[in-house]
């Protein structure tokens, strides 16, 4: 019986899984499961995934293998990580369902799940940037989907004894963290086979980066944050190739490398993401294909000042609705209670936002430094992106990915003096 | 059968339940259990204590009742305390075997322990001090636990996926953290009915810490980050109280709080009691019990000379003791690790030294910030210290707790600017 062990699937063998269960095959519709096309739609570097579609509908089937797809079995990885994706996908599911698909199946044994189908117009986020396409709805998405599963999954919401509960479950997750640990936070950093970079041009950066102490002691910090600070259940790997996009759609997708970490971590991917966008643009084709950006400018130079309004107005959404949360619910927090920080008291004081700035502040430090890290390590690790790898010149590329890398260099080093996503954007119109 | 279920032992059910397994009776000796002596002596807040003694020697009989025991019954409390407290005095002994009595039993379900006697002459670290007893090893034994203790269960010396194991494992300990969140972090600085201080004498004072915005941020950070950050297995409650002592020999009993937390909380826990007691000797008899202080000073005033070279001492040794753990395990270790910092580089640059500065630093921040916490909440909270209870005139103890609780308000506001643990003690002196 197809579930009962794991079985690698092909195309056919996805076929008939999806013909043994109900709930996926009542989905796709119609009489017989040859009627229904099976694509393998797999850009990720991990894992297999499919898109199964009848009369009725599309749907999703992903699977996991025990090892790491883009490498090949020389590099095993635990099945586990399907089960984790799960559930996450419907803890941050239940507390933000209008940007997170709805989850239809799920199999840890044969490490498949299935979920809703980001039908067509959607595409990578990550594809739309390189295309230079503007999403007038993206920030106020993002603003939203960030805030709501951080806080919710946090102590500002959790009881110590259910935060403890959530944290202990995640850290069954470890082999993915480990992972990230090696290749975000160790690798870049010395002499490991597994980094590359454009060659010769940024031999002596690369290098440099190997020699740099404070560099390295403000990553050591940040590893260490990242293994040890439990505040909140996040995605993990909140890159820009794991969001799926239209004009008027935001889906956040691939949550296997979920668990309790530092908030900073998810915000930093996004926003190191979309920095590196941002320096990637000068070296794609002048005219961008998307209809004019709003605010005026032509061309890539409009849609660069697009994506720094993007960077800017994503954290001011984040930060104002993540502060309203903590308003609405903070009595039944367990950390910053208003019974200790009362939002009005006589005297016209108040103390929630004292707390409020505080800890905001410290957020955007972790949220730069984490944002840095996921930089550097895109332009000398073992995984790139898109956004710079599609620059064919090398001679071009090796100029935006050197830009991206010291703007990155001397983000990580300043973040604690750094008061406003305002200043960064400054800085980020100086350096590109 | 004693043993299935949980059933409250008196000393009469002690001694049955001793005679019933060998490996506890056969220390004792003897012929028959009507031949020892049990003695309950548990002058602890929480659990009750036996010594059961016979010809061959004594043992400890430890049980936790499901509530705490000097409120009663109407403070449930979970039985699982006395699980963990075994766990991790096997752990820590270990670690640090010279620090930490042998565990002989564990029976999870009846929620006993038999460890250990620390025979005559060891007496309660706390009541030595309060008698002026000074003891010439304690700096070098307490250097030696906590740095030994501290960096073995951390990421210095786990790889992440044991470290992630340990985490979930004490996650379930919960219930005692949470207590220490309400105990420490969170009444202090309300208007809680458990709160008492010294009265009318320091109603203002009380009054004063509600409202000062300040420090509730500070202690709301604290908090934070004992609920958040997974660093090493601590002990939980490292007050002068969990420490037994003679001239020769310290050691560390009832770890029954013990989690994952920061290392700063087990650091400031002895810190904060070892300042209690400098800050109480004002109001205790002038001449002290012991023989003469070393270096110089007679009674009382050189009993406190030698408490600030006891702190200053003691975090010099255990700051040397943990670096040098650091360049002996570093290769083992998954954070700083040394082959990102290298120990000896050509050209003589040591970036190992600078990571542990930096570490140190933070490190040392934590523990000003936690013991200022735990000094504050012993003056205004729940439970009291015999330091300054034992000081009967009011007006005399208030005296003393007021400049403790004066000191540890300005220390939490300024533990970021203090860079040593000299400049502490030098502020120490001028305050009392
Ligand atoms: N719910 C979905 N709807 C539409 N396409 C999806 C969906 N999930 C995944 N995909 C497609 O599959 C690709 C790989 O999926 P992803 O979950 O990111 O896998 P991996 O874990 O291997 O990175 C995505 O980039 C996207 O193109
Ligand atoms: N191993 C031991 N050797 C000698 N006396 C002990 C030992 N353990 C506990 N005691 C005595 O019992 C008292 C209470 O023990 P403790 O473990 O601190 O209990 P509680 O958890 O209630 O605070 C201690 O203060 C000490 O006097
Ligand atoms: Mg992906
Ligand atoms: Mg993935
Ligand atoms: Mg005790
Ligand atoms: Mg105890
Ligand atoms: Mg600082």
């Amino acid at each position: 019986e197809v579930g009962d062990e794991f079985e690698p699937l092909d195309g056919e063998g996805v076929r008939k899984y999806v013909g043994k269960y109900s709930e996926l095959s009542s989905r796709v519709g119609g009489d017989h499961p040859n009627e229904w096309t099976v694509r393998e739609v797999g850009d990720g570097n991990i894992n297999f995934v499919y898109i199964v579609e009848g009369p009725r509908g599309g749907i999703i089937v992903k699977q996991s293998l025990p090892y790491v797809r883009c490498v090949g079995d020389s590099w095993p990885l635990t099945l586990e990580r399907s089960y984790f994706e799960v559930e996450a996908l419907k803890e941050h599911g239940r507390i933000c369902p209008e940007h997170v698909p709805e989850v239809y199946h799920e199999n840890p044994t044969m490490a498949v799940i299935s979920e809703r189908y980001c039908e067509h117009p959607h595409i990578i986020l990550r594809k739309g940037l390189i295309a230079g396409v503007v999403y007038p709805l993206l920030s106020e998405h993002m603003g939203e989907y960030l805030s709501r599963t951080l806080f919710f999954t946090s102590l500002f919401a959790l009881s110590s004894g259910d935060h403890k509960k959530a944290v202990a479950k995640y850290c069954k997750n470890s082999e993915m963290c480990r992972l990230t640990e090696q290749v975000v936070f160790t690798e870049p950093y010395m002499n490991a086979t597994n980094n590359r970079w454009t060659s010769p041009q940024l031999d002596e950066d690369a290098l440099r980066l190997r020699k740099d102490r404070r560099l390295k002691l403000a990553v050591a910090e940040l590893k260490s944050k990242f293994c040890e600070r439990a505040q909140a259940l996040i995605h993990g790997d909140l890159h820009t190739g794991s969001i799926m996009v239209t004009q008027t759609s935001t889906q956040v997708i691939d949550p296997e490398f979920a668990f309790y970490g530092p908030m900073g971590f998810d915000l930093g991917a996004y926003f190191g993401n979309l920095m590196l966008s941002y320096f990637s643009q000068d070296g794609h084709p002048s005219s961008p294909s998307s209809v004019g950006c709003p605010g005026g400018g032509e061309g890539r130079e409009g849609f660069k000042a697009w994506l720094l309004q993007l960077i800017s107005e994503t954290w001011s959404l984040f930060s104002e609705k993540f502060r309203a949360l903590w308003r609405l619910h903070a009595t039944n927090g367990h950390v910053y209670n208003v019974a200790m920080f009362p939002t009005a008291r006589e005297g016209g004081d108040d103390e929630l936002s004292i707390a409020q700035e505080a800890f905001m502040q410290e957020l955007l430090e972790d949220t730069l430094g984490f944002a840095s890290a996921k930089m550097i390590r895109r332009i000398v690790g073992i995984a790139h992106v898109a956004d710079f790898e599609e620059i064919h010149d090398p001679d071009v590329r090796a100029v935006c990915e050197r830009r991206a890398l010291n703007f990155a260099k001397s983000l990580l080093i300043r973040r604690k003096g750094i008061s406003s996503m305002e200043e960064v954007v400054q800085d980020l119109k100086k350096a590109s």
